[in-house]
């Protein structure tokens, strides 16, 4: 799909850097005083909240978060910020946007790992740590140095080295490279073919169908379609976006064929669904 | 050459992290009180004067060097540093040695740019940007965690940007990746051939040939033999090991050849250049 799965839905960002098209990302410093409502990008953010408190709503569920919250996105995660400025809420944050093809292979691999989180990085020493890293990241981002975009990629990766062991990842084994997956998690919302994929990674189709089948146990057409159920499933749980669009959103040319292998897979209807969790989030 | 090419020569350090196989880095904080003698390494170096005052030789050629002085040196640099304790010189420095094959390839390509020089990061805000780093990366390295080395990996570009920044290369263009040049530099004293080079680089023998004499204009055998005197030219003016020693350790395998080629290029033989500097560095 390339247009706009969800009419008159609040926000979806496109592009990144608008009237240039040199950037591949770009970034804001953003104070809100009220509701940020639900939203979703077509690339990667970093979410860096350096003052205030309020709840957000991450891929459907909600979660307190203040000063150090750092939440990182990739292209299929959407959030909303809930700011009730009748408290004294507020919230200041450092919003960084960069492409998905930008980070070097090794800072993606763990960008998909902690995509989807709100990681603490209020810790002593993290805080500040994290905080220095986005304002030389905004500062580098107004000049015209030739080596600009690799100190911006090196400030990326910091962040996500940083974040990666905030969220206790630290302990844990370093996730594994599978490019396929990066290619599916940017674009299972379009008509992605197998083949497609396995050309973008540079594996012929037949070999790329064995290797995905033994790696994730399945094959390539139910993983897709479970990533595009799953999407589905949390549109449907974290926004009232209309079914219909969500389905198209969510990767779907049949809006029939979405409500059967949806009600196969989660033992309900997406309407049904929507009835029984009614969220709050208009 | 797999030997030790100047018998005798005080230093020459072949070892990544003595008792490990596993890191492929390792740093020593050194205060020096006295001379530190010629000597190179088969890997990279940054060498940063965190305190002190000294002269350092570097590939023949003498300088001052003080605090926030950073010195990147590749494995065809060679340095000593002169310290004369008597005027109450001493230096102080954080010394980090890494494997070629670590940094990412865009590091690798500013690192090429950057060797050989000793480059001012005295300035403000420099100084205690490249310091921090330094600190980080000495504390990083006596940890075990997962991401360590991917940490490891992202201060040594953040440095190496410092770095081309400081020495005002931040108003060039980032030098061209250029895969070829890495090897012959890590490799050109040993008897290495073209299709080895090619064949590291993943072109065949035939096109590799073609596009490298597209490139620099002569051929691998000529830019070969010229990157061999080149480096033979530095040990006899900048050290005292014998003539017959730097044949060898520059990858001739014959003393008359290495004569010939090296009157043929310089104009006049090894022994005569050694007689007409007489470089005071025993």
């Amino acid at each position: 799909m390339d247009g706009y799965g969800i009419p008159g839905y609040p926000l979806r960002m496109e592009k990144l850097s608008p009237g240039s098209d040199r950037a591949a990302y770009y970034g804001m410093r953003v104070r809100a005083d009220g509701n940020v409502p639900m939203h979703w990008h077509n690339f990667f953010e970093f979410d860096f909240i350096d003052d205030g408190h309020c709840r957000q709503v991450l891929n459907g569920a909600g979660t307190e978060c203040g000063k150090g919250a750092l939440t990182v996105l990739c292209s299929s995660d959407f959030h909303a910020y809930r700011i009730d400025p009748e408290k004294g809420e507020f919230m200041s944050t450092y919003s960084f946007h960069f492409d998905g093809h930008f980070p070097d292979s090794e800072t993606l691999r763990l960008l998909g790992s902690l995509s989807g989180k709100q990681i603490d990085c209020s810790g002593d020493g993290t805080f500040s740590a994290v905080k220095d890293e986005f304002v030389m990241l905004f500062s580098e981002t107004g000049n015209n140095r030739p080596e600009r975009d690799a100190m911006v990629r090196n400030i990326i990766a910091r962040i996500t080295l940083l974040a990666f062991r905030a969220c206790g990842s630290g302990t844990a084994k370093m996730p594994p490279v599978y490019p396929e997956i990066g290619y599916i998690e940017a674009h299972f919302r379009e008509q992605i073919t197998e083949s497609q994929v396995a050309d973008h990674i540079g594996f012929s189709a037949a070999w790329f169908s064995k290797l995905f089948s033994r790696r994730y146990g399945i094959n390539f057409q139910e993983y897709l379609l479970n990533r595009r159920l799953k999407h589905a499933y949390g549109l449907i749980t974290g926004t009232d976006a209309p079914i219909t669009g969500i389905c198209f959103e969510s990767g779907f040319n049949s809006h029939s064929y979405f409500c059967r292998r949806f009600r196969k897979r989660y033992g309900v209807s997406p309407k049904e669904l929507r009835q029984s969790t009614r969220p709050d989030n208009s």
